[in-house]
């Protein structure tokens, strides 16, 4: 990350924090570290960005049902999906300063050091072989990587290392008072497991033929290491899954077409398309037999923001091993049991909104109509996920304005989400608006006592136009 | 609970769970005590009740905005608003049957066996007893009280009981892998604390003068040590919060206008007033200067569904002192500065949920035509949150009528949530999508293609009416 790129993300921070849009979890005690709050704009902003997600892939989808599967899971579950075993990064300690190091953090750190100086190469190949030793059962030969390539830690400068351990990334509790029914449970780190779990309650009752889809909305959770870049990798974030389950076979065909249809929803949301990128795992998780993610040009890069995987039959087929029940489903068009591939489409919420926030976040030098220079900050969201649609704002607090303007106020909100205001000077209420990235606002002045017209200004060209207060509803609507 | 009811009751639970409303969490692993995942058209009806609910208590109100606070708080949280400290139950071990009990629940159990004996004196006094022995430091007394009355564990039939010992409700787990950072942390017991934390910052972003109000929904967690009744008292919840923020001494007038407005927001989902009731809190919370419980006549019993409590400035006072950082307001109407007094109206979404779905379950006979008895299960949602609110039924599956009935499907379900069904007879899928409380039906045959007339059918009446095409989607519309 460039100087540059460390500024535009800095200011998009500031001003999240400043506008209401996301807060420091429990900021009156410091915080806690890599968790956020919502503010008032961010919780509407999110939840648009949800609502949409889930009318697109459920509501306007043939074949898609939706669960609200709980966060809470049978702790077999996650011996079956594999992470209890594995779903951990390798850490090491340096003995004399105790700072721990994910070891592909440190190792790479030393990588980027190398290329500084000048030896690509070496770099090159230091990368190579850490990608090679990490799938491995023991970490001998890591270890040795970094002794013999006397990496040393940024605190201490030494190389007095401690051996490197599994340290796993699910948070633990423990579910049930009496001490003899007591278990350890874990905070699901991914939401696919429970419409794994659900699969054939789903099917049977709301009576679905494959090829069909459940898709999901919901918390997860993972104690990361290195917890940072705001919003973008937090240790409590949202998820929004959809499982599509179909014919052995077949799943390569489902892929390309989800692998499409996704990025179209990302544009879909006002982005333009040379801001996405594809990129397709090249080492693919032992489960998987294809896997893309869909990338965003973040202002820290492009980084993934969701991820297409085709799955196999790999999760349906443990969930019938450890729980002993069949997992298979009869296909009466080829007269067939099998346990259904699945294709698996899975979105950070967060990582969207910081994505949305991103693309919206402009900053703007103006022209004053007395010909000084003006800037204003202005998020340019799309209206149908912009916290509010609609800004009401009579010229004055006197003449019966706000009479009206309260009128028009409920005549509106039922419709979508208005925000009313009278006070201060109207470019004043105008540059919040923005700041906020409300699409309309509307001026109630003393023409309108007259002929019943308002002011509609737009907020990305700042025109205004003037129109009848009975057209004002619909052509909002229409605009969303 | 009496025999019918329990009959009414599991009824209800079996019907959610055949119809892919409500599953027993993971329960391919035989379950997760009092969790619960809900299905296809058990999680569209939990967000249309919380939908219903947010644009209820923030869109259209004047002064109430939303946030969106992460389940992780800092540690301190918890110290300051007394969870850490009293938020548990006392239990007990009889050491002959090594089984757990509350103490409470003990001690009614006993009270119960006295009153069925006639003695209802003797169990009033027990029950005066404990209450007044509920709240001392230590258990010495109710210890006592167990022992003098004798009171036996109804397995091992002995009176050899260990002492008392508190229990605190909340989960716990490790936050952060670098030990000498890792901290304990709590899942939150309520989503009030994430609303009291972030006060100033919502106050001062959105720009709130007081009186105002901050609203929230998200889950929440206790360990209950007896969790029971479906999905009515469950271990992982979701709550449903709004903090009001006035000045101090009109507290109680507002706590009065919330509880008004509280009990028509419940009789707006289409259920009869003679079903809720106020119940009083006689004894209240050391923070509380006001408290009532809305209650709904469930299958079970009158039972809370929502709290509304007048909390004075206990919690915002406690932050203060525990973070060390003003939480005054500054109020220019009376030119000075306070810390606000707050009413808090509180529903548990699941149980909205189970009071929805209670109240819409109908068992009824019917005459068919033949004067043969039919009967159908029928929910009766209102149609604002139903979970589908228009069914799509060609009446054959050839004759060009499922392409008829797919263009009807195409225009209307970017509007509403559709379901489209071309299999089987034609009363059989009425049935099915009375089961999942459909409010209308709309039936594509071959008179449809010479007039584009379709028979719209509704629910509750059962009662059919030929209306155009091109007039069903606006007629819909206008019934939600």
């Amino acid at each position: 990350m460039n100087k540059q790129q460390e500024n535009n993300f800095q200011a998009i921070i500031s001003h999240a924090k400043e506008y209401g849009f996301v807060f420091p979890s429990s900021e009156i005690y410091d915080g806690l570290s890599a968790v956020y709050d919502y503010g008032p704009y961010g919780s509407e902003l999110k939840k648009n960005i949800r609502d949409y997600w889930w009318k697109s892939m459920t509501q306007l989808q043939d074949n898609i049902v939706g669960i609200d599967a709980a966060i809470f899971m049978h702790p077999t579950t996650w011996k079956a999906s594999g992470h209890v075993d594995s779903f951990s990064d390798p850490l090491i300690d340096n003995k004399d300063s105790k700072k721990r190091y994910r070891v592909d953090h440190l190792i790479e750190q030393h990588a980027d050091k190398l290329e500084a100086a000048g030896k690509k190469e070496e770099a090159g190949k230091l990368l190579a072989d850490m990608d090679a030793l990490l799938g491995e059962e023991n970490f001998t030969g890591l270890k040795e990587l970094i002794d013999t390539n006397k990496i040393s830690c940024t605190v201490s400068n030494t190389c007095n290392w401690s051996d490197i351990r599994q340290f796993n990334l699910m948070f633990d509790t423990q579910l049930g008072a009496v001490s003899d029914e007591s278990s350890t449970i874990y905070l699901r780190p991914e939401t696919a497991q429970g419409i794994f779990v659900n699969f054939l309650n789903v099917q049977k009752t709301a009576r679905m033929k494959i090829p069909f889809g459940i898709a999901q909305t919901g918390k997860a959770f993972r104690n990361e290491i290195v917890a940072r870049q705001f919003i973008f990798r937090m240790r409590e974030f949202e998820q929004m899954e959809m499982q599509f389950f179909c014919r052995p076979g077949t799943e390569l065909e489902w892929y390309e077409q989800w692998k499409q249809k996704r990025l179209e929803w990302h544009q879909s949301l006002g982005i333009a398309p040379e801001k996405f990128r594809y990129h397709d795992h090249v080492k693919l998780a032992h489960y998987a037999n294809a896997a893309v993610d869909i990338e965003y040009e973040f202002p820290i890069g492009f980084k993934e923001v969701e991820g297409i995987h085709s799955r196999t039959d790999y999760d349906l087929s443990r969930h019938q091993e450890f729980s002993g029940k069949k997992q298979t489903y009869f296909d009466p068009e080829i007269n067939k049991h099998y346990i259904p591939y699945v294709v698996e489409t899975s979105i950070g919420l967060d990582r969207a909104f910081l994505m949305v926030l991103s693309n919206a976040y402009t900053e703007e030098k103006l022209q004053k109509e007395d010909g000084t220079e003006d800037s204003r900050v202005v998020l340019k969201f799309a209206p149908k996920i912009a916290p509010v649609k609609l800004a009401i704002l009579p010229l004055t607090k006197k003449d019966g304005l706000p009479e009206i303007a309260k009128d028009i106020l409920d005549e509106c909100r039922g419709s979508f989400k208005c925000f009313y205001e009278e006070k201060d000077a109207i470019g004043k209420r105008y540059r919040r608006q923005d700041a906020i990235g409300t699409p309309f606002c509307v001026t109630i002045d003393h023409q309108t006592k007259e002929d019943n017209t308002v002011t509609l200004r737009h907020r990305d060209s700042m025109q205004q136009e003037r129109i009848l207060i009975s057209e004002l509803k619909e052509r909002i609507l229409n605009e969303l």
